[in-house]
């Protein structure tokens, strides 16, 4: 086998172990896949400035997020359905993000639970929330939460309704999933997917089938679907900040009066994020909205961002723009389908060497020094 | 089959059923189609502000265009020769809009009549005029329109002369048409087409050929290339507005100055056109020429957009540079070619989620507050 | 044969009727083409302002260049071996030029000579010039222009030495030429340019010819690569303006200064031009380089534009930035190599069409009132 | 044959002559290759400003770089394992060079040595140093220049640490090496280059070898790569300089900050370089980054500019936004690697002639001359 030394690499590993339906499910996006697309090429249009003769020999990529200690600034973004496309996906990538020093989040659509990945992990983890409509059950997903000892809750804000990935449907991931001549042939030229992970024992969504647990995976998602709240408002983020002992960070804003909003709550961290291009197509980049918000934060808590990191250039622009870290979806699902908890450390690998090098080549030593002058305007 | 999601999917559906010549005629535009790619390209730039922590729960698309309720701010454009893409094409358009609750819109140039509609239909109709040399036949159809109760009359005003759409002749669709031995076979191969639309009743242009009974619709389309009246002046505006009761809309407008004309004429509305892409190649797009348009008219009448709309998501952006309502009518077209009546039900059910979705992410919940704001600068 | 409705068709035509030397050196431009590419997309980025409500059932086309009335403001430019693309190339085009009521300008590098036009041919032809390092020559050759009455001599000046047209080479056609295997395949697959040009009586450069009678047209083409005079400065032209007693065009000006210069020797007109982007490669297009030279001479002499006309829309947007009229090379060579004489007259009609439609559709029905109104800023 | 006219020509050739790993190794660049890209899309973006009428007769290309008189304003950058792309590929570079009249510049990384070259060249050349962590090493690399005649000394600053070229590792060109079927197959099909180059005697790093005269090419690389030293600041610079007697150039500046340091430290010359987008990718293109570099060094020292020159073109272009010469990395290797000391004579020879062109057409006669007024704004 080549060398692998590219996120594009764990891509095209990716799409040959994966059936189709899977690999369009990680790699495509919302309508026509305008933002999809902008999310990498508003990236890829930033100029790094490249400056000479300061000594690089000591480079640190150490900082903090959210009050934790990271190897460097890069983190796991929450993602759902994570254990289809590697048996025990979430624990295999929550198991690699330790061993690289970074932060690794759980969604609350993972197929394995809250339990499952503390029993198998020994490091920390934070938890993403959807507020649901049965605040019952949005309040024990959050007492499951804490009593893991996640330090840190994410809640995600734009799905309030969920866009259409257009492939989704035509690969026969719509529910009731429909399973065609095409879709079988697929699932059966994937035989190392269909022992790992179909006979493996998680095939449903482990944090909700505490609640259903004679259902299939196609059932809980239909009932998700229509579990969305789709009447918050601020004060709703003000009664989880109210019940929420640990951080807690906001996902989903792109606007600079959302995130004013968002900082009066008293949230402790944003997450600049349109859900990596998945649902509103036509809003803008991550990276284009980063200095707004920050602008609009004024400090008041920390700004990550998610969408678009493809390479560790990237994350070091994100940082120049002011974000505190980079949150990485695509990137290490490409790796775990491709390799397992192998393929995630590499890609955290990849990332971190791409990063590193570019900090040197832009002459800065310490991660925390980063700033916009490591651009060219 | 793979499930229909998209316009798109709509118009490769239409290209299998339909003849070379007439998906062409629907699909292409004249000269090199630079005006056709920018009213695309034109929309697909701008970008939607993505907005957060507002209750959607009750989302509401309903408006009044022109003084009717519509059930969102979508109409279907007038279209020529439409009953030659679906057998009784204009009757089953203009039902599936009936029942989606949007604006139908018969073309002088139809294939069924203005009394084929009215007899075949439950709602009303909106009748679009080509102005004649023959005033006579002009009041003509301004009679049965009023007498088939349209409230609205539509007068093209673009089509002084007409532009060439190249590959028309290439495909025989010239006056007189040439069935070349490629046509035959293309003809051959659409056998659905054939026994629909060919061995069915109607194969002439109905609102005409009351008065040429024995002619077919080729000698009918020849003489209505030289009844177009290229002396047309605001005058003729003026003469229209006295003898035609109901509201009078002025469509193919692109320019501010014409739209203050248009204004001062007391129409009841402009619709920004371009006839597709169809006529003057090098046009602006029909979205950059609306501000303008809209600036123009200052209020004194509604501002309809048309040309360009192959996604919900343009709706909202045309709605938010100030257009009333957005007119389909490729959009349309790929539906009925494709499925009749359901297939235009489907287009505008696509385009209904697809407006939703993105008003509901961009954080407005009726559609009459959708302005400048939903968009970034 | 299917239609031919534009200059693209007659181009797609000449390909396959001449062998690939002839058609690339019609066809290619210098060095990587950027100059060739811009005078086409430069064109296409100008945007035309569509105006509806004007009486255009009378369009009048007919101007005036350089005192001679034209039936429209596009004129034949002067082209090099113009009769090794068709028998008697400049004969049949000036013949369609004639015909179609426009100028038609011979090259000092034809085949066919001053005389052999003059007696073929019913109406005047304007005549261009190479100023050569031989005097006697240079006077010789303005001396049988005055005897053949051609009423224009038109200087080009953007050819002190020649650039490289890499095509060129590689086909064959340098000097001297090789006549590779793929070079007599080549020409053995196009009989119908080997009977009507090859065997026809002229292969050479007939205004050359007369003073080396015995000489092929490689031998002559060397020569006149040497023979090319590049120590020309404005002097030169007040001592050509002295002694040609009819109107004088300078060709080849594409800068402000330049501009300048050659209005103040008295010329006549310009023609702003970059050899159809086959000398400098880098330069700015003809089109963005018009208003510039258009202000330059403030009226001083006439400015005609020469390049990128593919298409009548063209013509509209080189007269709106100021352009009296517009030379086309490429469009009616196409025309000539696949048809013949009415091969040009058709690629003319073409370009009437297309501006005449152009001109109704924004509104304009004389084309001396076209200006910069047309265009959308 | 097909007429070799361009440094694309050259590069087809090289392509074929050479096993892909080298070829690769020549023609990519790190990560996603932006910077690669934008290297020669920047150049290719500006505008030459076309004049006429001025007496071209006798240009001048002549210029001195660095107090050296050179027959034109281009140079040959240093290179890593030239000796690889030909049998003694350093020397046949340096005599073609040198019988061209310009600059040739030796790498540390060579295959021949600076003895050998020296002894198989009769004029001067330049030497290109990097700094070791090993100051002995260091200082036995510049005597040996020094002994060698050297009068020019090149420092590079811009490889502290080695960015990643993708397809290195993928072509088994990592160290260490392996050697893949795929390899095998790559190197087998290449007879002329297995006789040339690795039947020859030199396959080693000539320079490094006398270090380590019983290591292999991998082994020395591996430990250069440890050698290079990543705590160098200006001090170090001002070190070199109180050393070496000759002129000293900072080669990898991009920065107007480092070129202001650059030019304190008293050096000569200052080489506008990324590496030829092979280290900090994003980093903007070498002709973005000249006229800031220009304006920073203020005159105090002699500006060159290497990257993206595959034209003659860019010369002029990098000529007039203040370079004093360009130097060429890919496009001689491409020549070297197609047809050896010929192939790099072409290769002069081709940029000579594009750039002579370029000047006439510009209006320019001497060299010297050359500035911002040959580009259009």
């Amino acid at each position: 086998m080549s060398p692998v030394n590219s996120i594009a690499d764990l891509r095209d590993i990716a799409r040959r172990r994966l059936p189709l339906a899977l690999f369009e499910y990680i790699d495509r996006g919302s309508y026509d896949e305008h933002t999809l697309t902008r999310n990498r090429a508003d990236f890829d249009a930033l100029l790094l400035r490249q400056r000479v003769m300061t000594d690089v020999s000591r480079l640190s990529l150490e900082t903090t997020v959210l009050g934790e200690r990271c190897s460097m600034p890069i983190g796991i973004a929450p993602t759902g359905l994570t254990g289809l496309f590697h048996r025990d996906g979430e624990i295999r990538a929550a198991r690699a993000a330790h061993a690289a020093g970074v932060p690794f989040c759980l969604s609350t659509m993972s197929i394995c639970s809250i339990e499952d990945v503390r029993a198998a992990t020994s490091g920390t983890f934070w938890f993403q929330l959807y507020f649901m409509r049965d605040r019952t059950f949005t309040e024990a997903l959050m007492s499951r939460a804490h009593a893991a000892g996640c330090p840190v809750l994410v809640l995600t804000l734009d799905l309030p309704l969920q866009a259409l990935r257009r492939r989704d449907p035509k690969n026969g991931l719509a529910v009731p999933p429909r399973l065609t001549l095409k879709g079988m042939r697929d699932f059966i030229l994937h035989p190392r997917w269909l022992v790992d992970v179909m006979f493996g024992k998680r095939r449903t969504f482990g944090n909700l089938a505490t609640f259903f647990p004679r259902h299939g995976t196609a059932a809980i998602s239909e009932w998700m679907g229509k579990q969305l709240d789709n009447t918050l408002t601020w004060n709703d983020v003000a009664w989880l900040r109210d019940r929420w002992p640990g951080k807690l960070v906001l996902k989903g804003i792109l606007d600079a009066d959302d995130a004013r909003a968002a900082a009066a709550t008293g949230v402790d961290g944003i997450i600049v994020s349109n859900h990596g291009g998945r649902q509103l197509d036509g809003a803008t980049s991550t990276i284009a909205a980063l200095p707004r918000v920050v602008d609009a934060t004024a400090g008041r808590c920390e700004v990550l961002l998610d969408g678009g990191i493809h390479c560790g250039q990237s994350v070091l622009k994100g940082l120049a723009l002011g974000a505190r870290a980079c949150m990485i979806g695509r990137s290490y699902l490409y790796g775990l389908a491709a390799l397992g908890e192998r393929g995630v450390a590499l890609s955290l690998e990849i990332l971190r060497r791409e990063f590193e090098v570019s900090m040197a080549l832009t002459g800065v030593c310490d991660v925390r020094n980063v700033d916009r002058r490591v651009l060219v305007h």
